[in-house]
């Protein structure tokens, strides 16, 4: 994968040029199923398709040819940062995903509530998820840890309930490092380990992997008559990640109503618009009233992904239909450049994301190339005039489109 | 060129999934020719046709824009290997091309009768192919030879005739390494070298470069008369190459009758399935033999390259319709992955190699774009789904399209 843009050509960015909006539209692409039509092919898109008309049409792989990324990296290559070289650990995206606002220094970690029984002074791991317990019973578990356990040393430790036996916990305290190993062994019969340092042993880590031990024995104790524990995995705080508008000097509003795709726009330090009933409309308006205040506007839309998770091919169809139907409205901004694509694919036939390349367009009536047919269809971006370009490509064409790149040389 | 896929990615391959048959059509591509048509175009081939518009169609560069590849470097860049980084050396390619077996610490050296005076204690190069010499010749001169020279020191050396003036030399015994330059000097007037160490001297590496001057000496003694030496080139031993199954995880068998791809599919450590007749029939029935053993099937069709070397464009057309009319034989084994494609281009219009895409398929009734339209031709794989990729990046397809490959982060 190709990402040296921002070493190579970033003097080349400029303060100014022209407004930018891009439309994720999450697990957009599909592959060809009912009546050898994929759902953008069986869908009634008449404003998506006079748009493809007017743009420049393509194909982006998200992360690398045959990779089916998650919507973590897949979200960075969009945003032109390298999903590899960037990685965000899944403590930190379990604590965005269900909405918390990390503090700065904040260490989280995923959790499972886990069965486990006593060996000598070990915890021995029986069943790791504990029979996969309701989201009730975790509730309830959280709420007796959270009364009796709420620091561990100098360090607060917070519990809060994912799904079913998925907990996320907190580390707030002085001199935490996450560059350490897990506590969950990944396998039953093995014990609760002591984590791992990771590089070389520093203080930070060392009392970080001593208070995750600390804190096992503790829950343990506490949910002892129910022989429960908690395995912790992917410590991490805040990645260290170059902001959004430092590495492409726009000034980005996230408009986006699932917390995950909101914590890590925070991540990327993109000003995160309040949602309150998280319907598209609401999006609509907001993008409407924030259009002179911001350069960059990265509009996030579920639906497509959710209904091609569930393997629901109309109800995919009927997400599209539905974006179709706001199209005018963002149109009627006068955006200089609009973007509209997904993040990766999740073709309804395959009932999950995928490796195909996403379909993609790039309307500005000032710079784009106008492909002058075909529909918004992963077809017809086949064969339109961006090719299929990695996605980490797209943020230096979205600013070449709106001007915002000076030449290179003389 | 981008090959990082086994550095930042490997962790995701899987141990199982479905099987995967890559059929390489020799040098396959062509250019357009006779009446503006490729063979492929030319080719009444019903059954690639069909396939094609079911299948994910596009075109793959070998090594790089521009570079017209050996057989060598091209289907290691098909396997997945980067073909720049892992070079497989003249003397081991040569020795396989003639069908030897090497033995782990064997050396081979590609050679030339040449004919040579003495100066004082040197040898001097007068011609180096000795007026290309008849294969007869040849037969004769390395008869002689092997009766006469059967070890240097403690090194059992063996002489084997390749064509005309190229001959092939083994060199068995202890402790030699193969890290050493050549005894041909590349130009005539000049004297056959003392070869050269490469990197820091080591005992093995100046024993061998010893061996193989003391031997250039006494075959010159012995054809002394006849004014004839043989000049060195790129001594090598079976090249430390990771291996396929390490690599992908697959269990692979070869099915190829010519003795360099055997070879290659060997130094991969891949099975290669014994072959008598030669036939393709013959390789059908093994892959239907073998089929439940094996993850990933190699299939080697050479034709299509000899006819393009040859220049003739008919029999390009009829090798083509040969293996279009086994192609139903091999859809009855309903394989989860079946990829079609070439090692390089062998244009007719052109009569060798050269650096043209290849066009490629990629038939996955469970997770293959269905790209819906036209042949399996040059021009319709252009507009194919898989777009135009480096060959590098087709085993992660495979892979990806077999199910072997985990989801990259959350």
């Amino acid at each position: 994968m190709i990402n040296d843009f921002s070493k190579r050509f970033r003097d080349l960015i400029k303060e100014d040029g022209g407004k930018i909006i891009l439309c994720v539209l999450d697990g957009l692409g599909g592959i060809p199923y009912k009546d050898g039509k994929s759902e953008l092919e069986v869908a009634n898109t008449p404003n998506l398709d006079s748009l493809a008309r007017d743009s420049a049409k393509g194909l982006h792989i998200p992360v690398e040819f045959g990779i089916t990324p998650g919507s973590g990296p897949s979200h960075l290559a969009l945003f032109g940062y390298d999903p590899v070289e960037n990685i965000i650990k899944r403590g930190i995206l379990e604590a965005l995903g269900i909405g918390l606002v990390p503090e700065k220094n904040e260490i989280f970690a995923r959790g499972n509530f886990a069965k486990c029984v006593q060996e000598g002074d070990k915890i021995k791991v029986l069943d790791r998820r504990a029979g996969r317990i309701s989201t009730e019973d975790n509730k309830k578990l959280v709420q007796i840890l959270s009364e009796k356990i709420k620091k561990i040393e100098d360090v607060e430790v917070s519990f809060y309930t994912v799904k079913e036996h998925r907990v996320c916990i907190s580390f707030r305290g002085e001199g935490l490092s996450d560059d350490i190993g897990d506590t969950d062994p990944q396998k039953e019969g093995e014990f609760i380990r002591y984590p791992s340092v990771v590089g070389d042993a520093t203080y930070e880590k060392e009392k970080m992997a001593k208070i995750a031990y600390q804190l096992s024995l503790e829950i343990f104790e506490v949910l002892h008559d129910k022989g429960l524990c908690i395995l912790m995995r992917g410590f991490s705080k805040v990645p260290q990640i170059e902001s959004f508008q430092e590495k492409w000097k726009l000034k980005a509003l996230a408009i986006a109503s699932y917390p995950m795709y909101r914590g890590l726009a925070k991540i990327l330090g993109m000003d995160v618009a309040e949602i309150h009933s998280g319907t598209l409309e609401e999006q609509i308006d907001i993008l409407k009233e924030s259009f002179s205040v911001y350069d960059f506007f990265y509009f996030h839309f579920k639906m497509t992904d959710s209904a091609g998770e569930d393997g629901n091919f109309d109800e995919k169809v009927r997400a599209i239909e539905k974006f179709d139907s706001v199209l005018p409205k963002i149109l009627l901004l006068k955006p200089d450049v609009l973007a509209i694509t997904g993040d990766h694919s999740t073709p309804s036939k395959i009932g999950g994301h995928s490796f195909h390349p996403v379909p993609l367009l790039i309307y500005s009536e000032k710079r784009a190339f106008r492909d002058g047919f075909g529909r918004f269809t992963e077809r017809d971006c086949m064969r339109g005039s961006l090719g299929t370009i990695y996605a980490v490509h797209l943020m230096p064409l979205l600013l070449a489109h709106a001007g915002r790149l000076e030449k290179f040389g003389a």
